[in-house]
């Protein structure tokens, strides 16, 4: 939800041209994030100068705004810093004026960009305003520039560098956010912080960085690891305001030596020199995630909350907005392991389109180096020291949102036959408003395929103060459930770009069966059950591979029978009743149908009223132990004159010959155990979903109102 | 679903026209339990001819049949049987073919009524059509009938009684069923069994009854108490069967005497005789439910699964389909403390209504005698024996089907909060296709309006056979999860008719509250909590009254905003995430409008792709704790031209005031205790689905599809 992305370059010459084009396609990246609105901020003529552009829409048309306004793009910069933002909208309607950056005056003395919500904005509104303040805009943001102003000014000492004004500003906030600061007053800086909010800095040099480890570990414990880098650290002058007070004169640099281990607590820095001690130039880039960054630099430092980051004279210094016990000290600069060509869409015409089909390579993925098809054995690395402590647990608790959630419904009841353990599952928002009874003896997993999703974050963080066992499932190395979880699972599914989740479904459903495995791992009596379900993992990458040959088919299928239809149930029921829910959600995110994913099992309790010739119906009718009952579903909904569509195993009785005169359509998937048909059945409405919304004229890989990893509440 | 009626009449002159007439009425009370055909067998010109009217559609058109193809009817008979049923289709289309009573030939050998599903009709019906029997019908009944013929035809030696043929069939038979059966060669006679679908027949005498007692306790332990009535108890003759084979002779009336006490567990008869000892005048009623017999008698008999009825000679004889140690061996007569005018319409148009504004009474009858206001205590009497041991539980997993349901989900967060234990919420038939573990030291609590919910009754046995605790919350006394569960609350609603559920919702929702108050009785850290919602309690039904005021500005709204539209959301988080899904499941019902209910926290997580200028919104914001997280709710789909309508709490801060030049329509509803706004918030939204269903015109009473009392898988 939303994606900010700055460009420091020091020492490196580039046009105003240049900058503009590194930014404006660091946002196109990031545009999948949010796309209601986008803007940038670049120097003027001077450096008491900055030009900002916004538009409405995507960046596409911010792009035509810059050609058509943007002073001389010859212009050339050694040094300079220009940030930039895609607006997924959560307070105010689109509009140019409420775009970001966001400025505290006409005369862009600060200039910021947000992702995130700030919840005190009224009373800092009041009070802003109060002092004389005049607000331009709706937003939440506004507020932040206009205090940084405002801080600014009324320091009539003129004591603070830009990270001590920053402090000051971040602590009025409320809220989450992710934030770059520019200002006429400290040309050449940014200041880049989040809190809730992912920010990450890549790093660019032709020279070999000193400091140069990976840390590609999921971290246990949850805190990065403490490495040798210290020794690298190059501190230049003491941090102002690392002592977490405005009015304490910056403490000298020998004391501050003294004490370096302790003040790394607090803050660190690191400057990147060449060997000869000479400044070397280099390159910032910021942004809220690795796809804008990875096609100039693999060398990237993951914020963490609470971290203020400021980058001048070539150097990257990272305070701490607080003091606090316990936190780890080391942002270990790592290397990307992502490929430029995974966040290409390559012969696909959407990302969308290209996740579905990358699907029998990614759930490969995901089961690299974990399942031994041969000796028939599941090992998660990142689970097997808490295996024992997750079975004599009370309960699992899974907890999710949106897509994720459907994820871990479709393995419930895996979890529940192999674990023998209560297994609960929540939507993440409705958990903590409940505020659910955790206990110590429980686990809680949490799934997301960001790691970032905000309420699935404050979730995890309610279940850690109950000292509940807490697991990640997570596709993004270095996020915030990654690094906050005591253990967890990556699932190893790629860079997912399309806003509506197809590869990372089907990759998060095979991490927790893998899970679930391994939790029975001890249980002889599961022997026979646990050999069939890896030998059906060993299928599943050919079977979906025969499932996506379907794809024609499906692609007339709509053309004749759904697209014109304003409403669709999809049925299912056991572990297709999460199926049904994850179809369903598909075609509402970007065919924008009304489409409801129904619990077979409760038809006659009232959405049987919604039944008739017209109203399109999917069922999910594949052959397991339940079978008899959902052909009693498929019964009811033709003695109601519905018409469904069947997503069927092949071959023999087919509901067509058995309800002869009322010729039902089938979808043919292969037959595999019942506990991942699922991820074949899922495969069909993937596409059918994919196909609704091109033929409905929709951007499937826009689809409106929403963005890829929700990180507000 | 489905409506079964019998009316049997032995020693009392009656013409073919009160007959018919007795069997119509019953029927159209039966009406709410499905209304797509209807059907009646009498008596024909002599007694070995069975005259048969069916139609399709409600019961108006089979009397409008009736009157124009009835034979004489003032045909006078003085002991005679007829049956009816009104049905709800679960195989095969309504037609008048499809409709009850279904014959064994064109000859009306043997007919029936039938309700419920008979699993192995396909088997029955290939076996039965290679003995020759030719079939009319799609239905699963006719096999039944078919059947009864069969082994009549077969049993050369004419040694079998209408009963002993009866248990014949029954042992062929699988799935469910309440079944009447009437046949020319056992004139005067009738058969009525159940299993799984409830069945009760009423006695009519103009005499007191010597057996006169009544059985009004919840039943502790599921049993139906052994009463004295045993030495009323007139055996005439050998029940034949009773030893459970065809092929034994019938047992000598000695010997059958000498071991009353033992074959009491099987068979079990009641003669009704004048105190001179000379047959007195009787009728029968044989109905699915006490509202159709209520005008005749109010002296009923519950049948439980596996019982027999055979009447005749104005007798009543129960047999037991099968020997069981330890099932209760006795049917008591009982007095229905149901009135005629609880089940006559009164002063409104349709049984909706009325049972919608009944709520400040109901709601009251449910606390009745066990809140005391005063004292501030709750004494639930029903399931006082037990609360130490659902307070030991390790969870209380809450298991029920549509809109009992929604009263688990409301009343979940109260229970957390006051108990502190795991609470689970289970959809049945989930819960059974999961086949989910349950525990010993598990508390299972069914809710269900009818008590007959065939999925509720199968998890509840699943939940018995794991021996946990299991608690009944009902509304119907004497139904099977009243018997069959440990301990248990009625609801006390009085009957509801109106097929869309309405009052036994906020019943159900208050007497869960009242058990999670009892529950928590012994946490003095909860009193002031307790006290708050028993204040609030003491209210509810003076502000219910108040809601119930919005029913014209409601009926403005649905004309002038939402009648037209194909779509609907409801949104709500926390406490008013059920009100929300309730809302949209009384929409769907009746108005057959596509509506869903969202959780509010999850639209960033898909559903806010369908937001745009035209999706009606609903939008449940009365305020508490969760009132900031529900405004930025309000303000995403602001944000995206969406215009909801807001449920909230009179006065103050209203959305209209604080988004000036956006105004939104509001419903304002008093406010109450946060664990209970959700009783008055429902309201708007069942007088909302009323008059959408009214002026899209469609019959509120009769919804299209649905049926009372889903007493099938």
């Amino acid at each position: 939800m939303c994606g900010i992305f700055g460009y420091v370059n020091y020492l490196v010459d580039r046009s105003r041209g240049e900058i503009l084009e590194t930014l404006l396609q660091g946002l196109q990246r990031l545009e999948y994030r949010g796309y209601d609105s986008a803007g940038v901020a670049v120097d003027g003529a001077d450096k008491n100068d900055v030009w900002m552009y916004k538009s409405v829409g995507k960046v596409a048309a911010l792009r035509e705004l810059v050609a058509a306004q943007c002073g001389d793009p010859g212009q050339r910069f050694d040094c300079h810093v220009g940030i930039a933002h895609t607006r997924w909208a959560t307070h105010g309607q689109p509009s140019p004026q409420n775009a970001h950056p966001h400025r505290s005056d006409p005369g862009n003395e600060f200039v910021v960009v947000h992702n995130g919500i700030v919840t005190n904005y009224r009373e800092l509104k009041a009070l802003l305003t109060s002092k004389g303040c005049v607000f331009e805009t709706e937003t939440d943001t506004e507020c932040i520039a206009k205090l940084c102003k405002y801080v600014y000014d009324t320091n009539t000492h003129r004591n603070l560098d830009f990270s001590g004004l920053t402090r000051l500003v971040l602590a009025e906030l409320q809220g989450a956010y992710g934030l770059l600061i520019k200002s006429v007053h400290f040309p050449g800086e940014v200041m880049a912080t989040r809190k809730g909010s992912p920010l990450l800095i890549g790093v660019k040099t032709d020279k070999k960085l000193k400091v140069d480890f990976v840390d590609v570990e999921f971290p246990e414990g949850g805190h990065g690891s403490l490495t040798e880098d210290m020794q690298h650290l190059s501190v230049q002058g003491a941090p102002v305001g690392a002592t977490g007070s405005l009015l304490a004169a910056p403490s000298p640099l020998a004391a501050f030596r003294n004490d370096l281990r302790n003040e790394l607590r607090h803050s660190q820095s690191r400057a990147f020199m060449s060997e000869d001690g000479v400044p070397m130039p280099v390159e910032f880039f910021i942004a809220s995630d690795a796809s804008s960054v990875v096609e100039h630099t693999k060398k990237v430092l993951f914020l963490e909350d609470d971290d203020i980051a400021h980058i001048y004279d070539g150097e990257l210094h990272i305070h701490r907005a607080r003091r606090e016990a316990g936190q780890s000290t080391t942002r270990s600069i790592q290397t990307l392991e992502m490929e430029l060509n995974q966040i290409m869409k390559g012969n696909y015409d959407h990302f969308m389109q290209k996740e579905i089909f990358e699907q029998p390579e990614s759930v490969i993925n995901t089961m690299r180096g974990r399942v031994d098809f041969d000796k028939k054995t599941v090992t998660v690395g990142g689970l097997s020291a808490f295996l024992g402590s997750i079975r004599r647990s009370r309960r699992i608790i899974m907890v999710a949102c949106g897509t994720s959630y459907h994820s871990c419904l479709a393995t419930r009841a895996i979890f529940e036959e192999l674990t023998e353990i209560p297994i609960v599952v929540e939507l993440a928002s409705d958990f903590l408003d409940r505020r659910s009874p955790v206990f110590r003896d429980d686990s809680c997993v949490f799934v997301s395929q960001s790691g970032e999703t905000a309420d699935s974050i404050l979730a995890l963080q309610y279940c850690l103060e109950r000292e509940a066992l807490t697991v990640g499932v997570v596709n993004t190395v270095g996020s915030s459930i990654s690094r906050q979880t005591h253990c967890g699972v990556h699932i190893n599914a790629g860079p997912e770009i399309g806003v509506a989740s197809t590869k990372a479904y089907t990759s998060q459903y095979i991490a927790l069966v893998m899970m679930a495995l391994a939790l029975s791992d001890d249980k002889l009596s599961k022997t026979a059950r646990r050999h069939e379900i890896i030998d059906g993992l060993g299928r599943i990458s050919a079977q979906i591979s025969d499932v996506l040959k379907l794809d024609e088919s499906i692609k007339q299928l709509i053309t004749t029978e759904l697209v014109a239809h304003k409403s669709l149930l999809v049925l299912g029921r056991g572990y297709q009743f999460a199926t049904a829910l994850e179809g369903a959600l598909k075609i509402k995110e970007i065919s924008y149908m009304h489409s409801e994913g129904v619990l077979a099992g409760e038809l006659k309790h009232g959405v049987l009223a919604l039944v008739d010739e017209d109203l399109p119906i999917i069922l999910l009718a594949t052959r397991d132990s339940l079978y008899p009952k959902v052909v009693s579903a498929v019964e009811q909904v033709i003695a109601r004159k519905g018409k469904p569509i069947l997503i069927c195993n092949d071959g023999s009785d087919t509901f067509v010959q058995q309800h002869s005169g009322i010729a039902l359509r089938t979808l043919e998937v292969p037959a595999t155990v019942d506990c991942l048909q699922g991820l074949l059945n899922v495969i069909p409405l993937q596409l059918m979903s994919y196909w609704l919304a091109l033929q409905r004229g929709h951007n499937v890989d826009f689809p409106r109102n929403l963005a890829k990893s929700v990180t507000v509440e």
